[in-house]
């Protein structure tokens, strides 16, 4: 018999004392952006650190500056690998609280509509419900087998919801107890309720802020114009060279670094109906690179966005000025092995390349950080998937998110491991929203998920 | 002997007596914006009927529901022509009153440099010293010949400063006693201190708010990055797309009607010192076409300008954001017979062609009025040339200006005059600044020019 059934069957039988053992974690309103909540928060680590003891944790609450971690550790056989695995028990404000159809600190299972039941709460999808599936699966195959299957670290942080300010100093204070093979993550979603699936990527960001100054001062249409540069002009010039007609950008080497996307995963994704994500904002037309499905554009392609642009009058009506200054605040998402320095480099040469001899331009740098991505076919993510599929109707997705989860890649820049991203909240779970809900379904196959994950990991 | 040559002597032997009454008026703060000044508006409307009453003219005030206009008719010989002479009486407020030298209403005669007297007060140059050359030189012509030598109508405004919203109704209700065969207006400078100019072209203008409108709402980058259309994106590229690499304007059809300027007057034009224009604000790179001097780009181009610009997020810092909309102020500056609104389709077009599906655009008009243009070799612009070129120096400029003067469109479209634009005013008078100067050469001289420009007008 394989390790495995027994361990399901477990987790099968302690439902209803797994979900009440999520109640009353729920319970506890630990809102890490107010700080009238902070003795929550502590009260909210005590009780995680209180129930891994039960399943055999060296667990403890770790001050830090703001509110505490969690860390615990189990050992496992000999020769396995060691696993870190990251969720947050601090959760998000509830206001407006008038905009609840309950309380959100008094969780319950609610049928959502025929056959679809739901727990409620604050927390209950984000991140109280996700971390629970895999203590939940780590207790279950520790009372079939009196042993976890490989060892384990947990790591629980209190101030996901507010930045985040404790975990790099953390990190990088107790890096040798926390650098483990590679790191496990579940504060992602499902494709749908039939289709998990896992994260291999996400995109990295460069943030520019260029200012092009032309006159010294404001100028009057009438008198300059057409022999004084205008700001706007040269700074729209540039943006709109940026991409060409088929919408790659322009700017030199940009492209270094970005690989063809597997074509088994390209064609897994062109089966995907993603016409919802330009419907339900109004838009229909992809503005991305012709030949690419939408899934590539925004997961998979790097992009150049321009996310303000500012000059001369802006107020009502018009004055016939020629502006001293224009300014755009200009990001690329990176994909692959992109380089934010190389690229922030190449498009500072591309604009000053542009200026005219009597301009200048000033940069203001937001930021920069390379793209994480895991091989589409690491062993990690191959038996991930494997054993994901082995639990849900659908196969699992692979596939990548357009945007950053930061301690992603604090866990890779910090610690060096890679983070396996698997999650099974759905898009109408309502996080940071009122009426915040896990599917019962999330909750229960999410668990047996975990034990098959750690199964064929360790197999 | 010449009916000019006793007209000259007279009005040397006049000067300080036409002094005398310059400062009388200049000692009214007639302030046509601020209400406490109403009452000295009004008396200095009063100040001239009463003045232009001794020369023989039937002066009167005419009430506006605003300030008053002054309105004085003198006949000349049978068969003369009937001028328009435009001035106007009100003032710009003086505030900071700490940074002018000497109080603004209290004129003197002051020697700037060596050899170089000014007439220092609020008004001197702006419009009250412009205003009387016309006024002294009618009544040193009627002293000397006991009449005029045409039959001239004077219209002193007393709004000009605070955007003149009587002049049109008034001259709507009053078009019958004011159209003339022609409309002279003192209210500009001379190219330098030795060579006077003729302005005979004004630029048109079109304004245009354009503003492109993407998704319903504004999106996270990581999110939609490089699948939803960006509105800065389009914008910018539109905006860039304006102006091709030799700086024409490519909006189709835009350049119709534009003419070329007579080789004569460019030549003219070629030997102008104009590196100030640029170097005064820091600029040294022509920014119009390609192949055009600056003369030419300034007066006698159009241009295509952007006055503002705004989108997405704007403020200090960074956020990834794909705004739901961006705007800009688009403004043209028009020449010859381009057609304004025309040209605003033209554009509009333009816009539209390069608008994706699924965004859309809104355009909100802000006025157009086309360029208005005396041909270069009119009859009254060569022979005022000619009477400008005995007073001074150097021989008279013939150029345009960049920006607009209302009145002369108003004149143009209302009464079907065209005018002639002469004035004595210099760079450094600091109208609407502390320490408004009128150079007594100005003031002399300027008599002298509008003298021998009615012989000229009249021979």
């Amino acid at each position: 018999m394989s390790a495995i059934a027994p361990v399901l069957d477990r987790i099968d039988a302690n439902l209803e004392a797994s979900l009440e053992r999520l109640f009353a974690l729920i319970r506890i309103p630990s809102i890490s952006t107010d700080p009238a909540y902070a003795k929550d928060c502590r009260r909210a680590a005590e009780w995680l650190v209180e129930d891994l003891k039960t399943i055999g944790f060296d667990a403890s609450v770790r001050d830090t500056p703001g509110h505490p971690m969690v860390v615990a550790h189990h050992d496992g056989p000999q020769g396995s690998p060691h696993v870190l695995f990251y969720g947050h028990y601090d959760v998000q404000p509830v206001d407006p609280l008038n905009l609840w159809d309950a309380d959100p600190f008094d969780p319950k299972v609610k049928e959502l509509e025929p056959g679809r039941k739901v727990i409620t709460g604050r927390g209950s999808s984000d991140d109280k419900g996700q971390l629970m599936l895999f203590v939940e699966a780590c207790r279950a195959w520790k009372e079939v087998h009196g042993s976890l299957p490989c060892r384990i670290t947990l790591l629980f942080e209190g101030e996901e919801e507010s930045g985040s300010p404790s975990v790099k100093p953390f990190l990088d204070a107790n890096s040798e107890e926390l650098k483990a093979d590679f790191a496990m993550v579940c504060d992602t979603g499902m494709w749908n309720r039939d289709t998990p699936c896992i994260t291999v990527g996400l995109r990295g960001l460069v943030g520019e802020e260029v200012t092009i100054h032309a006159a010294e001062r404001d100028l009057h249409s009438g008198v300059y114009g057409g022999a004084a540069a205008n700001p706007i002009r040269i700074l729209a010039k540039i943006l709109g060279d940026m991409h060409d007609e088929t919408g790659r950008i322009t700017v030199p080497d940009f492209y270094d670094g970005v690989e063809e996307t597997p074509s088994q995963i390209k064609a897994a994704w062109d089966k995907l109906d993603i016409s919802p994500l330009l419907g339900d904002i109004g838009l229909s037309v992809p503005s991305g690179e012709k030949g690419r499905s939408i899934p590539e554009m925004v997961w998979a392609r790097p992009t150049a966005e321009f996310n303000g642009i500012s000059g001369g009058y802006e107020g009502d009506g018009f004055k016939t000025v020629i502006a001293a200054k224009a300014s755009a605040k200009v990001s690329f998402r990176l994909v692959g092995n992109q380089d934010p320095e190389a690229i922030r480099a190449s498009f500072r040469k591309f604009v000053e390349d542009r200026i005219p001899a009597d301009c200048s331009v000033t940069f203001e740098k937001h930021g920069g950080s390379p793209a994480l991505q895991l091989a589409y076919d690491a062993p990690i993510v191959t038996k991930a998937a494997s054993a994901l599929s082995d639990e849900w109707p659908n196969k699992a997705l692979v596939l990548a998110m357009g945007g950053s989860i930061p301690i992603v890649g604090d866990f890779k820049r910090r610690l060096g491991m890679e983070t396996l991203l698997v999650g099974f909240g759905l898009d109408d779970d309502r996080i940071h929203s009122p009426n915040e809900k896990y599917d019962l379904s999330s909750f229960h196959k999410g668990q047996r998920s975990w034990a098959r994950i750690l199964a064929a990991l360790t197999a």
